[in-house]
């Protein structure tokens, strides 16, 4: 996606997310369409924001776990996803454990498909909604300095916020424990600060991400007491940063490790606008891959 | 709520109750309004009691089960509950293995909150739904003797029965195992009978509670064969009571432990009738939280 | 079912067919029906093709499974259908491990039951769709050669394919492995072949079952890579049937095992008709127990 794609999406999101304020929230525009949400990984938020958006624009919405999917009886994700294939869906919503399945999907079926999260990959429609979300109270991403804190190397969500990020011109801090820092880091037109408080000090963004516990047991990787006197986002670290710095997580939060109560629960922090913005974000996705060209006229006539 | 106010939703769902004999059972009253079951324990018949009554008044529904939350990622359940709020559910049904859960949610979130079953609290649109089976029956709650016979200290059942039972007149009367009765008993304005007999002695009303088997593992229980012997409701047993008594259980019934399969089938049995209402009250509740205010001119518009 | 019976089933599908070729995939016939997917058994794309044809028709859907259920709480399966019943749903689909849980449904419910796969005995509607897409390559199944290779005492889909394919009129030819073959074989009034390449020889349809891996720990059984040696069908085997042979696999496929990657794929292979037409044949099913009787000048009317 060019910086202007982008835009395009988060244009578009825009003019969706007022129908998620309305006493009815639904307009016809996908009706009769077949959106399949195919996840074989749990996530409420995801899957639930993505089924969110495809009923509020009347879609029908199929969800398939993989507990229940035919990839325990043997069946290969190329066959799995032929299968659904035929059933005529417009679009295929993945999320997989292994990065690049929704490629592989892509080449192999004539729904659309949309990423929501492979592997240690990308999760482009997390990135579209922290773009979103910082647009709103920033405007412009060009030159801001935005600081990702935290396991970088494993985050999808970073994986893809770096690329937009950059895309659309701002300068971006990495820090962390240095296991957690990606290993082509210099590649990636990032600033890697082996002191949190060089990527936060002046930041016009500062988004935490989530300290996967489940990775614990890895004697490299910090306990969650030092992850949080060190890297932890607390009221004193955010002095640092800008006046009017927005706080930003991709949830779920782990209170008091990778921030503070008092900085996820304060006025700097935009953590549930986030997930508001990411209806709205999934709405433009899938209206815009069901072939949707949305111009300002249309908007008063939904 | 008082005993007004529990007259009014049932009322109002004596006026749904219809829609589900209509041929096309489904009216547009919730069109574009979005609510989610929030289940953290398993639940056929309630999950599905409230996702039929949405669908039937036309809002769209999704399901969150505990296994797929962000619960086991470590979320809070206010943070789960607030992300949810994100998305601008209407309501927001949660069923969950901690007492005082549902008002956890109520304080922290916008949308209402319906308790569909918190811990061993309160199982309030049980309740109702057992009161509108009652008052078709007897037309009035005022000066009805009615038996719980079981596990009542576990019971949310027991928990909403008696409280809703108790403020419409009714006399009520607990029997079962000792290590059943509520601590509390002497306070709840209820009579503790130690010979079930006297429970169900001329009873207008026998309400059966669920044996849950999963605690018998513990030695002050008695056994499924002693409890049925002495607590199962059974034809004998129920010849004590008045001639136009009904016989009532939440379900799922244990056939031969708790109730006999001639009592649970038989010509006093309203059990299923228990279950039919259950989706009426859950349309009422679902209605009336959003602000409906139905009259009875409303009935036929509708 | 009569033959007459079947067909007019498959001429009902193949009106619904077109619907899903649509831009907007719906019509409102079900409008305002609420249908009850009830899977005792993991099921990805029986349950899923049931959904999308019962969405396509506009009607109410709800899904329950097995782990959610109360049947986790002990309650009988005549139970649970009598309390399912009493929330008035208009069609219940059962997928179930026991061979007659259907059936024992049907006696007790008033909502139509649909058999969506019971233990090792029907699987009706594939079956039908298995009818459907040989008619849609032959115009008629009398006098057709249909071999079926494989495990077939144990499937059901075989089951159903045998009954239908015979009253139709095709001559069915059977080949597997010894312990593969049912014990009535002789009452079915098919052909049991020692040899597979007797069953291919001449067919005009090849229809491979599916190897169930979790049964290989019977000793009984070939190994897989036995049982790929002497009974899957590749291009080779598949030399000796008739050129235009249409080949046929109920899914999933376990490729390498039942059949060779190149046939599966092959221009010979009808595999992914068969789910397209599974969505036509359930829709049909569940307007036709719905009782609807669709005549052909009503296509253009929907």
């Amino acid at each position: 996606m060019t910086a202007d794609d982008i835009l395009h999406v988060i244009n578009t999101a825009r003019s969706f997310k007022e129908i998620s304020a309305r006493p009815i929230k639904k307009v016809p525009t996908l009706r009769g369409k077949t959106i399949i949400n195919f996840f074989f990984e749990p996530s409420t938020r995801t899957r639930l924001s993505f089924e969110v958006a495809a009923k509020r624009m009347s879609a029908d919405t199929f969800n398939i776990s993989a507990s229940t999917s035919s990839a325990t009886k043997g069946e290969t994700l190329i066959d799995t996803a032929r299968n659904l294939q035929a059933m005529a869906p417009d679009v295929i919503i993945i999320r997989h454990s292994s990065s690049g399945a929704p490629q592989l999907l892509a080449k192999n079926v004539d729904a659309a498909i949309i990423n929501a999260g492979d592997g240690t990959h990308e999760h482009p429609s997390q990135g579209l909604l922290d773009i979103m979300t910082i647009l709103e109270h920033k405007g412009s991403l060009e030159g801001l300095k935005i600081a990702i804190v935290g396991d970088i190397a494993h985050s999808r969500v970073a994986g893809s916020d770096i690329i937009g990020f950059n895309r659309l011109g701002a300068n971006v801090h990495l820090a962390g424990p240095a296991t957690f820092m990606p290993a082509d880091a210099d590649q990636l037109g990032v600033t890697v600060c082996e002191d949190v408080r060089d990527a936060v000090r002046d930041a016009d963004v500062v988004m935490a991400l989530r300290i996967q516990k489940e990775r614990q047991k890895d004697p490299l990787i910090p306990s969650l007491r030092e992850y949080s006197t060190f890297y932890g986002i607390n009221n004193k670290m955010l002095q640092l940063a800008k006046d009017d710095v927005v706080v930003m997580h991709p949830g779920p939060i782990n209170r008091g490790v990778e921030m503070s109560p008092d900085v996820a629960d304060g006025k700097r922090s935009v953590i549930l606008e986030q997930v508001t913005n990411g209806v709205a974000v999934r709405m433009a996705l899938l209206y815009l891959v069901m072939g949707g060209e949305k111009t300002d006229d249309e908007q008063g006539g939904r």
